[in-house]
């Protein structure tokens, strides 16, 4: 018995113009779809260059409320092409206070569910608490057509808490829009390593888990808006891993549809082998909902 | 400013002989030492071929106390090559009662401290539920002259949990001695995945908490005592890696002093690289205690 699913990442670049970056994802989820994917990733932000490398207030106007225009585009590619689409928007919530949220699009059109990123980075080039306030909807699948989706946003791959809760509450493929890249000033050794990092990261979560990942990143360079301090150069390399961690597909740093298939049904065989989640001590763990086991005093 | 630690794992193969495999092991360790080593770690339970393959009441005859006949051998080597030994016995702890525990022995002789497996595995060839108990000390590191261990157990590897709780506790290496092999009837495919699978998780251990971490394994073909029915090909490739993932080294299958320098200073600048433990979501953590979050009806 199998219980395929056909999925396509979307990778792919953002300019200055968000109308066209937006053109740009709807075009690539009709080929994606021409191609018979059942199932469509974009990168997160996807709309504009990403702003979170200085902070500046005016960014603020980019944010737009969960059905605002990203949505309603990607409704109705959604609903014209028969396709499941995860987006990534700037969510305007009330004045003052804005989320980094993923919104899964069913084939129908109509809003799947959404996920407000968790974990909030903040690091020179990605000053995403100035603008993100943490996610408050917890680690939630979205039920979706074709699967319970556990959908998670970038900095959330860091953190294997986010996959376990995502896997724990029957997510059936844990999918990462993500917006990741070089700082250029880094020696190619340490670039080598924190991609190497990023991928075996995305591998670990499918095998803790025995879940299929996907992982949809962005590429180009960006310049800083403030003046140069803080380019980033994305470096792709979306993937799809299986359930034991082996990689289906994963691109290099260009523009590209990746696609490949996952076995939902493979998770069940998979975790008989690997019976990982029979085997947790669930009565040792309260320490994981401290900040710290050892502060030093 | 750096603080090294030279680590040399003692891979090496296991026979019928429990006085010989105990041989062995001391013998490794003197020349551990003689190469410089700071700390040596042994595999999973290398007095002895791997008994869990099968369910023998008889095999509880190996078991012996803390301070028993390893230990103290253990100890004396400890003492005479001035060098901290991780080391791995069945543990009787009453009648009908043992454990599968790791023992630390201080370059002085003494017990450093002592781990007992929490998550035991159960599967053909690995009958471990039979013969230990689940461990009841918790993820507590063992403090040494050479730094606060983070002693965990071959299962315990695919748990993301444990090598947080020994981060957040304090560890600054996580210490994993192992005892997996493949199963000699599986395809070479699945035999490729299973392997990449240990080795990315130790790495993403690395990675998710800014440790080195190192793992001991088997190697050798041991027979299923039962006539067969489930022999090992214990795969080796012990490995140590640094605080991004990185390799520093690894094993093939064969018996090997595998030896690596670790930093245990640089913790704390990938740390401020990637601030993962800043951003836990401990706010949200709390489905982490339980077995599931969607049983089904």
């Amino acid at each position: 018995m199998s219980q395929t699913l056909k999925i396509v990442l979307a990778q792919h670049a953002m300019g200055d113009d968000a109308q066209k970056n937006l053109e740009t994802s709807l075009e690539l989820i009709g080929q994606a779809a021409f191609a018979g994917a059942d199932l469509v990733v974009l990168p997160e932000l996807h709309r504009t260059p990403y702003f979170c490398k200085s902070q500046q207030a005016r960014f603020f106007d980019q944010a737009e409320p969960l059905d605002g225009p990203t949505f309603q585009a990607l409704s109705n590619s959604a609903k014209e092409h028969d396709v499941v689409v995860v987006g990534s928007i700037f969510e305007a919530r009330q004045a003052g206070l804005a989320s980094n949220t993923a919104i899964v699009v069913e084939k129908t059109g109509a809003m799947a569910g959404h996920y407000r990123k968790m974990h909030i980075p903040d690091d020179p080039g990605y000053n995403e608490k100035y603008y993100f306030a943490p996610g408050d909807l917890g680690f939630e699948p979205i039920d979706t057509s074709v699967g319970r989706l556990g959908v998670l946003v970038c900095w959330d791959q860091w953190f294997p808490e986010a996959a376990r809760l995502m896997a724990l509450a029957g997510a059936e493929v844990l999918i990462y829009p993500t917006a990741i890249g070089w700082d250029p000033t880094d020696t190619a050794d340490e670039q080598a390593r924190q991609l190497d990092a990023w991928r075996i990261m995305h591998q670990a979560h499918a095998i803790a888990n025995g879940l299929p990942v996907v992982a949809c990143n962005r590429i180009g360079y960006e310049h800083d808006p403030d003046g140069g301090h803080h380019p980033a150069h994305f470096w792709g390399h979306s993937l799809i891993a299986g359930q034991q961690g082996e990689l289906i597909a994963e691109a290099n740093d260009q523009a590209t549809l990746l696609m490949g298939t996952v076995d939902i049904a493979r998770t069940d065989q998979v975790r008989r082998a690997w019976p990982f989640l029979r085997d947790r001590r669930v009565d040792a763990y309260e320490g994981l909902l401290s900040r710290s086991l050892s502060d030093e005093s």
